[in-house]
C-alpha cells in the first residue's frame, strides 16, 4: 500500500491565520482511497525550508502532496522550490497561460502581469486541471534517475508529486473531479466505501450507548461524529470493489436506518433543507416562512437548494413588531399582552405566512437570538416555532440556553425549524400532541 | 528570538477523524509571544516515527511542544517516546498520582488501574499543571549533556520541551495558566502586534501590484490574503510593547487605508454588513431588502449583527413571480417583457421594498444564481442589484461567471449587495452614474 505526506505550505498558517481543514479533507479521502499516511507537515513561504520539507517528504513516502503557494505572487513559491528541488528547469505554458486568461476575461478582470507565474510549470511534469481557479496545479511521476540524480533514497521506488492551491473549494474539486480518479487507477489499490447516517434529535453520546455493539466491529467499522447541531453515524467497509463494500455495510446501516427511525433524516451531502424540499418537491407543497429572531437564515438555507423554486414563493423577515402586524396581521393585542417572543405570536405568524403566501405550510420563528434582550422567564436562547397547516397547527419552544452564541442559537433554531417541517411532511402525529406540549394552548388547533 | 515547533501527535490526525485545531491555536499564541515557528509536524500514534519527529524538531527549533499521547491507553506514547529519545528513565511521581486520584474521586468515578501511567515522567523535568484534567504534561529545560549524549545539533543552544494533552479545553487552559506566563518570563521576548486591512473590490493580485513596495519591508511587514469573496492585507509589527508595535504600524497603515480609499472596508473582526450596519445606525436610517436569488442570504447577514433591529424593520423574499407582483407591485408587464432578472424589475424591487417597509433605502437582488435557468444573454451568475432612495436609484449588473457553485455566487452576489449600501452610506456619488452604467437606462433616476 503506498504512502502519502501531505506538506502544508503558508506563513499564514504557521501565524494561526489560516485553520488548516485541506489537511484534514486530504487526510479523510487518502484514507477512503485506502493511501497510507504516517507524516504531515506545515512549513512558512521560504525557499530553503520549503526544499528541506519536500525532500523529506519524498524521502519517507511515495506520494507527496503539497496544498498552497500556487498564486501570483511573490511568496507563492512551491512550483519553484519543486523545480530547485529536483534541479528540473520550469517552462513557461501557454496552454496554461490561455487558460488563466480566459478565465479572468470572463469575470470582466484585468488580468495582472503577476499571473503569468501561474503558467510555469518543470519539464516533464504533467498538469493537475483546476475547473474551480485561475492555476492549475502539477502531477508528476518520478521514475529512478531524477530520483537518484538529487541524492534521494530508494530511488527505484516510483514518486508521486502533486500540487493544490491553498483555497478550499479549488482543493475539493481538484481532489474530486481529478486528483482521486487518477489516484484509485494509478494504485490500483482496494477502496475504502463509507456513508454517513445523518441524525437530528439525538446528541452523540446517545447515539453512541445506542449503538455500542457496533462501534468494535472492525469491517465495517462505525464511527459516530458531532457535526453542526446534528449528529453523524460514519459506516466504513474495506473490498476489492465498491459493490463488495456496500454488501458488506448494507445490514449495519440497515440496522441503524431501522434503530433511528425518523432521528435518521439523511445520507452523506444531504441537509436538513435537501431532505425538506425533496418532501415538499414530492408532496407538491408550498412552504411560506416568516421569520424573526433568524433574520432570513431558514429561508437562504431552503433556497440554497437548486430547483427551490418549485416550493418556495414567498418568505418574509418580519424583524419589528409592526412588521408583523402589517404584513403577517398578528394582533397588536397579542404583542402587546403576550409579547413577540411567545407561542401565542408564534401561532399568528405562522397562520399569517400560510394566507399570505398561498401557502400549504406556514412556518414561524420568533425568539431571542441574544446576546441582548433576555428577560426573565425568557432567557437568551427563547425561541418559539409554529407550523400551520390546513386543519393543523404545531408549536414548540426551545430554550437553547445562555451558553451559545448568537449565531449558534440561530442555527440550532433553524435546524429545529427545518426538522419540524420535515416530521411534518414524514408523519404530522409525530408532532402532536407530543413532546410539543410546553406550550398548552397551541398545541393542536 | 526563539523559535518553536508543534508536534501533534495522534493517528486520529492522520485519518482526518479530528480537525487539529489545537496547532492554530498554538501558532496564534506563540506569534503572540514573539516566538517564531518555522515549521510543524504531524505523527501517528508510533513510537520510532514519534521519536524521529520529535528529535527533528529539537533540532532545528528551540522549543519543541507537543499535543497529543498523555492519556491513559496504551497508544498515548509522547511521555515514554521523550524519555526514551533523551535517554532518560521515566520515574513514578506520587504527587501526580494523588492529584489523578483526587480529580477520579471528585468527579464520583473509580479510577481505572490504566491510569498509574500518566503520573510517569523523565527525571530532570518538571510539571507543567493541567488545570483541567486528570494528567499534567512537562516542562523540561535542556542544557548541553543530555543534547550532547545524543548527538543533537549544536548542543550548547539550550532547548525546552513543553507537552500538552489534545484535549482542547484542556489545553487552552493549561496554555492561558500556565505556559504562556512561563514563556514570557523564560525568555523576556518581544511581542507581534498585527492588524488586518480588509478590501472589497480589488482582487488579491491587484492589491499586492498596488503595495508592491510595502511587502519588502521588515518591520512592520505587509501580506496580502484572499478571503471569502474579498481581500485582506495584513500589517504586523514587532516591539516591546503594543503601543511601540502600533506606533511602527501607524504609517504603514495610514498609507493603506488613503491609497486603497473606500475599497478597504474596515479593520480584523469587522464585515461588510457590521460596517453597513454602523453607518444605517449612525445615519438613522431604515434599509428594507428585496431579494430574490439570495433567498434571504442579505437579510441573514444584516440580522447576524446583535442590535440590527435599529436598522431592518422588514425583508422579503420574493422569489416567484407572483409574489414579486403582489408584495412589491412589480409591474406584470415589465415581468413579461423583460424578466424578472432584468435592470427594469430590480429598479421596480428596490422601489417596492422602499414603499412596503416604510425604509429610507430599498435594495434589491434579482438574478440567476444556477446550477440551471442560464439562457443566452444571460448566462448562471448573472445579477442585477438595485438601489433606491428618496430622489435616488442606482443599478449595477454582475456577471459572476460560469465556473462558480451556486453558493458562491449567492455569497459574492450579497457582498456586492452589501457594498453597494455601504458605497451610498459613504458617498453616494461614489455609485452614480459610473462605473454603474451597464444598466443605462435606471443609472439614475
Amino acid at each position: 500500500m503506498p504512502s502519502a505526506e501531505v506538506v502544508s505550505i503558508g506563513t499564514e498558517l504557521l501565524l494561526g491565520q489560516v485553520l488548516d481543514t485541506n489537511s484534514q479533507f486530504l487526510a479523510i479521502e487518502l484514507a477512503k482511497l485506502g493511501i497510507d499516511s504516517y507524516f504531515r507537515s506545515t512549513v512558512g513561504d521560504n525557499k530553503p525550508r520549503i526544499r528541506s520539507v519536500l525532500r523529506q517528504a519524498l524521502e519517507r513516502s511515495d506520494i507527496l502532496i503539497t496544498t498552497g503557494g500556487l498564486g501570483p505572487t511573490a511568496d507563492d513559491l512551491t512550483t519553484e522550490c519543486i523545480g530547485e528541488l529536483l534541479e528540473t528547469p520550469l517552462f513557461f505554458d501557454e496552454v496554461i497561460f490561455d487558460q488563466i486568461k480566459k478565465l479572468f476575461a470572463s469575470r470582466n478582470f484585468p488580468m495582472p502581469d503577476s499571473n503569468r507565474k501561474q503558467a510555469l510549470r518543470p519539464l516533464g511534469s504533467d498538469i493537475l486541471h483546476n475547473p474551480r481557479g485561475s492555476a492549475p496545479g502539477l502531477i508528476w511521476k518520478l521514475r529512478q534517475e531524477p530520483l537518484a540524480k538529487i541524492g534521494i533514497k530508494d530511488p527505484e521506488r516510483p514518486r508521486l508529486i502533486l500540487t493544490f492551491p491553498g483555497v478550499p473549494r479549488e482543493l475539493v474539486a481538484m481532489w474530486n473531479e481529478v486528483a482521486a480518479p487518477f489516484l484509485l487507477k494509478h494504485f490500483d489499490a482496494g477502496i475504502l466505501w463509507s456513508t454517513e447516517l445523518k441524525h437530528f434529535g439525538i446528541g452523540e453520546s446517545a447515539l453512541a450507548e445506542q449503538y455500542a455493539h457496533l462501534l468494535d466491529l472492525a469491517n465495517p467499522t462505525v464511527a459516530p461524529y458531532a457535526g453542526h447541531a446534528e449528529c453523524r453515524l460514519r459506516v466504513t467497509a474495506k473490498a476489492h470493489s465498491i459493490e463488495e463494500a456496500q454488501a458488506l455495510a448494507k445490514p449495519v446501516i440497515e440496522e441503524i436506518k431501522k434503530g433511528s427511525a425518523y432521528r435518521c433524516y439523511g445520507i452523506d451531502g444531504e441537509t436538513l433543507e435537501s431532505v425538506v424540499g425533496k418532501l415538499l418537491s414530492q408532496a407538491d407543497l408550498k412552504l411560506t416562512v416568516a421569520e424573526s429572531c433568524t433574520g432570513g437564515l431558514v429561508s437562504q438555507r431552503l433556497t440554497e437548494i437548486s430547483g427551490s423554486s418549485k416550493y418556495v414563493a414567498l418568505n418574509v423577515v418580519t424583524y419589528s413588531n409592526q412588521s408583523k402586524i402589517d404584513v403577517l396581521r398578528v394582533s397588536a393585542e397579542t404583542l402587546n399582552v403576550n409579547g413577540a417572543v411567545s407561542a401565542e405570536c408564534a401561532e399568528e405568524m405562522a397562520r399569517g405566512a400560510l394566507l399570505l403566501g398561498y401557502a400549504d405550510i406556514g412556518l414561524s420563528v420568533t425568539g431571542i437570538a441574544g446576546p441582548d434582550g433576555g428577560i426573565e422567564d425568557k432567557p437568551v436562547g427563547t425561541i418559539f416555532l409554529g407550523l400551520a397547516a390546513k386543519d393543523f397547527y404545531a408549536g414548540k419552544i426551545l430554550r437553547l440556553g445562555k451558553a451559545s452564541t448568537r449565531s449558534e442559537i440561530r442555527f440550532r433554531t433553524s435546524q429545529e425549524a427545518l426538522n419540524m417541517v420535515r416530521l411534518f411532511l414524514l408523519d404530522r402525529t409525530i408532532i402532536a400532541p407530543k413532546p410539543w406540549s410546553t406550550n398548552q394552548k397551541s398545541v393542536v388547533s
